[in-house]
């Protein structure tokens, strides 16, 4: 039986991946996709959702827009990354699936209520407002999900927004701090992987070479998106944050990690959002996630090209 | 005609005063009351809410229950003041009327997107996290609002709950900052001035003396929760906290106050929840609210106990 | 026997009357006087404890200068209050006696070393730096001071420099926290009680009908330095802030105040310096102060205006 | 011209190395040695100064007593790291020669004020109390130091005592901040160079094949020291941290790093003490540090092998 995933997210190219390999994955059954602001505002997130959906060609999926700022802050978005819509890169048609109309907050609410408890993996890929905002509502469902897998925050890669914070975190810190706080299993991607799973020139060529629109378009978007990150760190390739989500949902074998606590820095101004990491265990506070540090990024990029393939 | 109003409450004797001055008062039309997480846990405050109705006679008015604990932070409740069920002193009987199904932020939020602007005060009577949420989630109702009156904070009473803060904003001092820094027009009655609406013993004599139903509880109610003061302070009864509120929206020339800027502290797990009220004008900050310190007692009281006679 | 003490002092109309006062009593016994940084810089404190000095023919009595800037903060002054020199008003001589050439924190931890433990008491009246300098850089002289009595703090009177701080406390936190938290008797008087010291004009006139030089000096400082608090709080008289801590060394019995737990607000910057004084026990934690809510006034101005006659 | 330098410092094994690297080194002159609470307290640091300098047969430098606990906090200590004297490793005898009378704060205050501005550079190698206590005693000298290399901090390696900070920062915060802020030029050998600077085995049995008294006693404080990094990190030796703050002195051309923003946290305890470095520039904070990331490590070792030759 497929594992039953809802996603939340913020795309973001690297969301739009992340979002494809699901959708050509059948060990995969996607309930639905939660909007939620980050990388652009919701309008943009929550259109960006569908396009995404429209080109996998799965417009059964419901899409739903959430929150459209911090649970306590304003709204930081990062276009100098992703661009003015957040998906800039290939050209893609405005969507025609509507928006579901009811909240994200209420569906994922819902919906846990609604499955088999320990029945449903939480996929946050953007700012953690859905998901806490939902568990605040309805603390009753923090027992009834199966599992998060989520791209966000950083250790020995510290931050990319601020000197000290990723930008998922360092935008709604509070939202972070209650889901890592909510005693639920959870599985950290953090910047010190993301880095490690870069799209070189072959990678990005073989994924274009499908032929496909979606082949196309993942390329596309690539050639968008790793601009930033060659100006930046002169890497080799844009990092694909999101994707490393659901390839750990495919394959976890093809990651590593540590059990270990892991804190959010809610208080200061100059290291808002830090998810400070106790990896080498000094702290004495008990650990609540595993947060991985490395992967094989070959199979990686083979699992993720095969996959697309299909779409 | 009548001015239209929400009562966001805890529920609480106090609340339970102020919604049964506000149901007796023509000037005023309640279209709804919201119950949130406060003195009590919400089952009790949406429960006391109802109660309060009923006993009123006024099972017309719609209760819808909010949120179950603060923005960010874990609820703290205030038994040792207002007992066990909130609503201590009187028998009253379990309420008849049901809650309403909808969540009390999506009631906010569709009442004041609904009604012309400008049109509707919000009357917040307890921790304001219903408020700050639905302005979260629906950033466009937030200048929709005509106005919002409510209890909480102190300067020269400093706090009750803590050295340094006063309890409705202590429990959820995040929601608190959302409202206070919103730029709605707003006015605070802070313990500066409840303190000194104080139900001495003539006073709540005449109360009981209504003969009523209503005489009575409120009567007892106050037996109960004065308990609490005089053990404190020493003080010569309870003071009437949140019917502040409602007396100001009848009778605002019986208040004084000072337009003045009031921030929330979030930072300090020492003076968290402080509202650093700028009494004397020394800090150069922007004045956001009217901040009440002094107000006619011998005239609330009046006006309280005619109104509660026509209960 | 009389009771020996430092004053450790940043001059201010204020200061000068307290040390006046302290010069005045045969029941103490001055064994020096050290400057610190606060109303106004070092240079100008320095200078003006020597002024006071020879005010009071006691050119015997030696002055130190000591921190020049906060343990940990930029240097914030006063002079809206106390004028330019921090001894507006009078016109007094510059001062012949010379400055010590110890530095003020040597000065403090040599006495408490050389004389007797338990013998000494320390009267602070302004910014803490210099003790807590002190205490820090020889930690074995803190169990060897008999008691400090100090001005600073406010807890129903909140503030006077900022909305939550007073200026003592506000200008070094850090040194304050180090004071409040050494285990010290310490005895705090705030402007809750010094606000009540007021200099009504027939109180002035006494001083001034003393016909001395010192009465004269007084009155002028006084006329000087209630401009601002008539200005801001509309009070009839200056406060005598600083000349409580000496009148409590003379007469305890007409100062009244409470034992509880006084804690220093060094981490928010809104709140920075607000001493949070549990003044109704609601804390749980461990009572460090006397701090003190009243005095006698009458009783303090008969006092005052007696000693004064005598120098 | 040797360049002339006071070295302040809490023996440690690695402050050891630091030491006699320096009194190896013709190209500079010792002025003094100042000891400061860190590793271990006070009385042993202030020994451990001196046993090191008669090591090296120089008897002549004066060595001077500091502060013994941080500006604002309590001392914290790492015997679990250089064992309970701090010098654990080799057998080594008790000094003869005497400290200095005057404290370290007066002696590093009097010296700059008696050398030539902008001809005097500090070698901070422990926590920065005795440096930003003469700042705040003395801010006349601050223009006059002519540069500070010191050992603290990281950024990719994040921290050691906890999992935000380094030790040497963390000890003492508020003291950090006031040297990063000071304005003057600042080299920074964080743990990211400093971890690269280890001793594996072929290494320390060049030192130890030295066959002289200093080089065994080097090779035996490194079997000590190495202990806790090859338990905790698993690396091939022992980092030696603080002679990287020799060596750039005597070899800069052999480290690289980049002029950038370095701010200290003093606000959050979960990050208290980070050094927050802008890597890569996305604060728009003005720099005021150049950040030591890398060493060519073999001719760190060159160097300091040559020069323990030589004593
Ligand atoms: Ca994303
Ligand atoms: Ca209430
Ligand atoms: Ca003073
Ligand atoms: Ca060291």
């Amino acid at each position: 039986m497929a594992r039953r995933i809802i996603i939340d997210t913020d795309p973001g190219q690297d969301d739009a991946v992340a979002i494809l390999l699901a959708l050509a994955s059948p060990e995969l059954e996607v309930l639905g996709i939660t909007a939620v602001a980050g990388n652009v505002p919701l309008p943009l997130t929550s259109r960006n959702a569908r396009i995404v959906c429209e080109l996998a060609g799965r417009t059964d999926i419901p899409v739903f827009a959430g929150c459209d700022a911090p649970m306590t802050r304003k709204l930081v978005t990062a276009e100098h990354v992703h661009g003015k819509t957040g998906l800039d890169g290939p050209e893609l048609p405005e969507p025609v699936m509507p928006l579901q109309e009811r909240h994200a907050v209420d569906f994922l609410i819902e919906t846990l209520r609604a499955e088999p408890a320990g029945s449903v993996t939480l996929c946050p890929l953007g700012p953690l407002t859905n998901i806490a905002t939902a568990f605040r509502r309805a603390p009753d469902i923090v027992e009834r999900v199966q599992q998060i897998v989520l791209m966000g925050g950083a250790y020995f890669e510290v931050g990319n927004y601020t000197p000290a914070a990723e930008f998922n975190i360092y935008v709604d810190p509070e939202a972070a701090a209650e889901v890592f706080g909510a005693g639920i299993p959870l599985v950290v991607m953090p910047l010190d992987v993301t880095h490690k799973a870069l799209v070189t020139k072959p990678r990005n060529e073989a994924i274009r070479a499908l032929g496909t629109p979606v082949g196309k378009a993942v390329a596309e978007m690539t050639d968008f998106f790793e601009r930033f990150d060659l100006e930046k760190y002169g890497s080799e390739g844009a990092p694909l944050h999101d994707p490393c989500v659901t390839a750990y949902l495919l394959a976890p074998e093809i990651f590593s990690g540590r059990h270990i606590n892991v804190e959010i820095e809610t208080t200061s101004e100059l290291t808002l959002g830090m998810t400070v990491a106790d990896w080498w265990g000094v702290s004495g506070r008990a650990p609540n996630a595993t947060f991985i540090g490395d992967l094989d990024a070959d199979a990686f990029f083979t699992l993720l090209t095969e996959r697309l393939a299909k779409l």
